[in-house]
């Protein structure tokens, strides 16, 4: 089946909104009082830690799924099967349609045609133009940063630029992925090359997001560190490295696809909200597990604890599996445009989405124009999660720091809600961060446990307290 | 040029020999008497210890070289950079011609058509069949061990085993790699796939040979512990896991080969030899830095050392550059026997071939029939050396324990003389062994310089000694 069979071109100013029930909704049951915030933490840490679910869950996603770039018959799969797991968990489970501009990778290689011929190992960049039929043949030009590329000027053009640019931070690193095509095409580079944005590999190519928006009309592609080095070595020696690159890569314009949502009505307080999110979408090499089939299968771990509860917290908790998040956040914008919309209040979202390491707490994310009330809202908050933090303690989940949440949640935290980010120790997932080594077996099975008891814990918090 | 191009078919029972000087031998110098061992061993520890020489012959011969399988012309192209280097070096270079059977990888693939459809990554094993123009398309059959295949009997039929055994130790595991295809096809297997032979990786495939002797004619390739782990899972589930491989593998019959020799006459006894070695060839991916152009390079750096020294050793040190390791030991075996015909007598042999680890001293090689007569050699040979260890305290270099030396000093071992293998740490090796990551940027420069200070030490005192 071709990646476009699933695909209707749809063309709609504001995202389209399909709410299909796929279960009966979880109403509140009626209660007298609710539990001590005390007691439900037991309850929730009490199932997260001893259930096989999540595990299970997150198996079935990895090894009969696979990876699901937008666009693909695969994350639709997705689709179906979460939305048909969250309605067995107890949860109103809803497909949002989410407008997507689907980009293919198609065939592609990198050669070196000189100093010696070798095929080198890559991966396109998405977003990322194709070459024309016979690809692109240049010498390469080795670049520091991009200072070093504005003195270099006129000796850009026609060069292939290799940013060989050692990682630092995450952050700090990403921008030769996103802004160094463009930067590179303003002086007349042919293709762009860069070196994978991770602290080590083993020959291990990472793809990730151009910034779509700069629309680089050269294509652009990852090498692995070992090459990147390689090609650094052969230059330093006046050795002229020459390349030929050849992609196949393609913007196939808009299609569908959809979020998931699954519901718990709030007992008293059922128009707010309360998001514990991740992205359902990953990129097309390796299983998508850490990235982010981990906080997928977390966040609806956690929301199925949550609905177990006899008592439901007082706002409505919606478990979001956002689609699209790698390479156009059509999912995080079509949720909270309906949200507006819909004149929903979201009072906090919760995101996992920086892999499976050790949870440690929660990146604490308010913004605003105004620093001073940004800066009085963050210790109010911070008092009122302190509480509930301690009880993350012996999971050494009590952690709260200023720090941005996540991609996902990013424009219900622009809207006003608290964000938070589940903040796991990411030493092992920038090694295998958007390569084809983000598979299950890298997954410690507790790490993920710990992470729903987390969300579950903070979720059910920020549903339940005044904040 | 086609791998063919440099090979020239000849018959020979025996290997040839084309012993050509590439420059005037060192003779010996006149001197009334050698310095003591204390004083010898600090002027080659710190030679090693502030030269960049080591280093920048082994970034020459891994990037504009690369790897240089048996029959490669990169093979030759190092072969004939190594003996111009040795004779640089102060050393009477020759090329010493080998025998050797060739192999060619060609175009393979490995697809997973269900449960899912993927391509899997994968490198054939050496001396593999190519699969007929179709490929081999069948169920894959988990298999655990070879007692398990043995009770899975008539059902490994028909089927493609997959032996995922996770690393113990590489001699305890790679005999899945070796002995396993012609196992599975004694059984009827249609294919073979070994779970890659390596502790972890990032989706890393190892080649590496299957027993040549043993020809099987099913096609054998390595995966990924990723894939090897993903399909056992499936497996365990009783989803059946349906498999497609192509490989373009041939044996190409006989070709030719090179040794090349580096060597400094004794002083007094010229017709003893102390062989200072490594392998110049490596599989055909990555750049053959750890495996073996790190002991190539710190072999030729002893032997330049001990060159330059005032006073030639009592016995005539040869720096000898073994080809066909990774495939058909042609290189010792042709040594060897070039040896025996010449009535050499080879008094120590010593391999740097376990990667670029730091280097903690020497295993000690010692064979025979009579254990007994094998111990009070070995307790001889141990009390001999322990002053020589001493002086390599300060490198952490001074461990001697009994332990296999090296490839291609075991038929000299064989023959009687004493084998030496410089024991590096192996944590980081054996994760880059025989793929695309064994590159030079793994490589720290110091544990080069440490390697070839311990071999020149070790090797002068072997050609100075009475052992």
């Amino acid at each position: 089946m071709s990646p476009r069979a699933h695909i209707t071109a749809i063309a709609l100013a504001a995202p389209a909104l399909a709410m299909v029930a796929l279960a009966a909704p979880a109403l509140a049951k009626k209660q007298p009082a609710p539990p001590s915030l005390e007691a439900v933490a037991a309850e929730l840490i009490g199932g997260a830690l001893t259930s096989d679910d999540a595990w299970e869950e997150l198996t079935e996603l990895c090894d009969t799924i696979g990876h699901r770039l937008t666009g693909s018959p695969a994350l639709e799969r997705a689709v179906d099967w979460g939305a048909a797991r969250m309605a067995e968990d107890g949860l109103t489970a809803t497909r949002q349609e989410v407008a997507v501009q689907v980009w293919t990778r198609g065939e592609e290689s990198l050669t070196m045609l000189a100093p010696v011929e070798r095929e080198l190992g890559m991966l396109g960049l998405g977003w990322s133009v194709g070459t024309p039929g016979g690809g692109v043949e240049a010498e390469v030009l080795v670049v520091d940063d991009f200072e070093h590329l504005e003195r270099l000027g006129e000796a850009v053009a026609g060069r292939i630029v290799l940013y060989d640019v050692p990682f630092t931070t995450y952050g700090e690193t990403v921008k030769y992925r996103s802004k160094g095509p463009a930067a590179a095409e303003a002086l007349g580079a042919v293709a762009v090359l860069v070196r994978s944005v991770a602290p080590h590999g083993l020959y291990t190519p990472h793809t990730g997001s151009l910034d779509h928006g700069a629309a680089p009309q050269i294509p652009a592609a990852a090498v692995t560190l070992e090459d990147a080095a390689w090609m650094r070595r052969l230059s330093e020696r006046g050795e002229p490295v020459r390349l030929a690159l050849k992609m196949g890569a393609q913007d196939r314009g808009e299609g569908v696809s959809h979020n998931v949502i699954g519901e718990l009505k709030g007992r008293e307080l059922p128009d707010e909200y309360v998001v514990l999110g991740c992205h359902l979408d990953s990129w097309d090499v390796g299983q998508g597990a850490q990235d982010d089939g981990f906080g997928c299968a977390a966040a609806m771990e956690a929301g199925r604890l949550i609905a177990a509860l006899e008592v439901a917290p007082r706002r409505s908790v919606r478990v979001v599996l956002f689609t699209n998040e790698e390479n156009g956040l059509g999912g995080a914008r079509a949720y909270a445009a309906a949200a507006v919309e819909a004149g929903e209040r979201h009072v906090g979202a919760i995101e996992s989405d920086t892999g499976g390491g050790l949870p440690a707490g929660f990146r604490v994310d308010v913004r605003g124009e105004d620093e001073a009330a940004v800066e009085a809202r963050l210790a109010e908050v911070m008092a009122a999660l302190a509480p509930v933090s301690a009880l993350l303690r012996p999971l050494a989940g009590d952690g709260l720091r200023r720090a941005y949440s996540g991609a996902d949640v990013g424009p219900l935290v622009e809207l006003g809600a608290l964000g938070l980010g589940v903040d796991h120790d990411t030493t092992g997932y920038w090694p295998i961060h958007h390569t084809p080594a983000d598979t299950l077996d890298k997954i410690d099975p507790d790490n993920l446990r710990r992470t729903a008891a987390e969300m579950a814990v903070m979720g059910y918090a920020l549903a339940e307290l005044d904040l």
